[in-house]
């Protein structure tokens, strides 16, 4: 087999300064606190989809970092399905953020998106500067994986009404570590130009 | 979301002291040179699925490290059914070595097994101390994957029929190499009891 | 050069369940907010010092874990000297927190201990299961240090007495957040017995 | 403490688009097959010289990637005085390349000098896009390292007169693997413009 460098094993994806993260949206939230995680998920589900469509419109490439209920057997495609059955608790996100074709999915074993995933290197083909950052919980695997973004030097924004958590003081919590300690921007996303975000830089 | 420690976010994998690898059996091959790899790849596959019969019957888990033909869009299931099409060169191979419902899969970016990958993770979730690498090239992504597990303190068995290189001293020095530098136990797979790999530390 | 594994490249550490660590201690502070984090840091090192007695009586290895001030070309030695000068600002946690011979150190590039640094092998060689962690500040390195920890299946405990942040709310949510969500036991110093960390897993 | 970020904690490295590393070139050379590498890197060493004179007169950092005989206790200097005591076989190596105040070091727990290490993100931080490789062992350490440069897309070159292994034989082979898979640029040592390979890409 030939060496396949500089693309990733020929394989290079597309070239964008930003890329939209959707965080562990897909999800059956089978657990105990879920419920209350549903209802802040629901309509931070509607404000992420918009936000997608715009990413979309303007080209910036979107990745779903997602837990692997899978056990590293099945694929992400079999997960989207079990999460839209019928009774799921998680269906109405699920449903609301189904991924599509072009989008990417990097799978993680554990909270941070970056840790013991191909997410790293995905990013550095992109030539991504600058993560917007959506999803749950915002104050475990959206603030883990922020804080490995930050280290690795790449502008945040993480807009305030696309990221939800068990309580509404967790996740005023978390976004206010993310914009003292890691310099997001945390401004709600109907203020967001995902166009704009690459060229400021 | 719950933090859902100390298992794989909840996806504990099987136990075993020794793993079976399988490096890019999936590939069209449609490259320059596939056709000469095709020629020892085509006896390599008919070993490799004999020592993957015998995994399945000792209870050792049978893992797929493969370049990522996907772009991170698709899955693996869709890998292989493009190698399963008409006329692609690499067809015999994928149709001897197609994965089954309890293999499990790592996508890699790059040449090593290891790197960017959730390989690391999965290995030390299992328990694994003792790796069988087989698959090609020998001398690439073979070697460079069976470095990185001799860096992490694994004991290595890459049998010499069990892999593949573009040319016959290529794969003889590939494994001449992991044999002296990497103490990998090279012994034809006629030779291997997988059962006992595992007992003998 | 013979290959050397297993140990460490013939240089195995101590054998240890349990290691305490000091996370940049060894900091001149002079920054805007270094006078805030002094008055929080001078109580602090005082109990780390006598935690650090602890630990050498106990057995448990002692790492610093440290911001590298000297550009990658001078050592730690030069940087606890830099901190020890007259007038510095950090002195007296230098002073109360000289590291001694048979201490380790990790020099760290970013704010967690774990990122692009030895650490993680160190403690894999070490048998270690249990971080103790300790230093400064509560809210940004000993926080991403122990989201890194976390992740890596440690069990951890951060004693509220023994790390330091700008403010008291701050390292109050610090504690807060490592207590919820990292199920550290944030127990103060003076009822920690670090011998039986260890026999407690 | 303040985050820092972008600069590597406060101290951001210079910018070169190239980096000379001296790989394991400070070892005392105290095991069985320590006298045969002697002879071949002695003339090594003198190769190695020059090309550190003309890396200092044209800007290119030089980095050290070392084995850590010291435990993660000691530090560097220590390492490079044990190896110049009379007696150690390794002196006359450390001898000509001792290290200056200017010169950038890593210690390596293992044999290639990205794992595990800081070198990955002290490379970054430089801009360095082409790594010239020398020292030894040519098959082991020089090797792990050239690999995984090449899968972090550097461009290589390694000096077929700038590296040494226990055998001329070995030697031999893995420069052919490094210029074959690799695509590294093997030329002889005063074929050489440093500052030239930089402009070239």
């Amino acid at each position: 087999m030939p060496a396949k460098n500089p693309d990733l094993h020929g394989n290079a994806p597309d070239k964008s300064d930003v890329a939209l993260l959707l965080i562990d949206v897909i999800n059956d939230l089978e657990f105990p606190e879920g419920d209350q995680l549903l209802q802040h998920a629901v309509p931070m589900a509607e404000r992420i989809a918009r936000l997608k469509d715009q990413a979309e419109r303007a080209g910036v490439p979107v990745i779903y970092v997602n837990d692997n209920f899978g056990r590293w057997r099945s694929n992400f495609n079999a997960q989207v399905e079990h999460c839209l059955q019928d009774g799921m608790r998680g269906r109405p996100i699920a449903e609301r953020l189904r991924p599509g074709e072009g989008d990417y999915f990097v799978l993680k074993p554990k909270h941070s998106g970056f840790y013991s995933t191909t997410l790293d290197i995905l990013l550095e083909y992109f030539g991504a500067k600058t993560l917007v950052l959506t999803g749950m919980a915002a104050n475990i695997c959206v603030l883990f994986t922020a804080n490995d973004a930050y280290m690795r030097d790449f502008h945040l924004v993480v807009p305030a009404d696309c990221v939800a958590s068990n309580s509404e003081e967790e996740n005023r919590h978390a976004l206010e570590q993310m914009r003292k300690v890691l310099k997001a921007d945390v401004r709600p996303s109907d203020e967001l130009r995902l166009e704009e975000l690459g060229r400021r830089r």
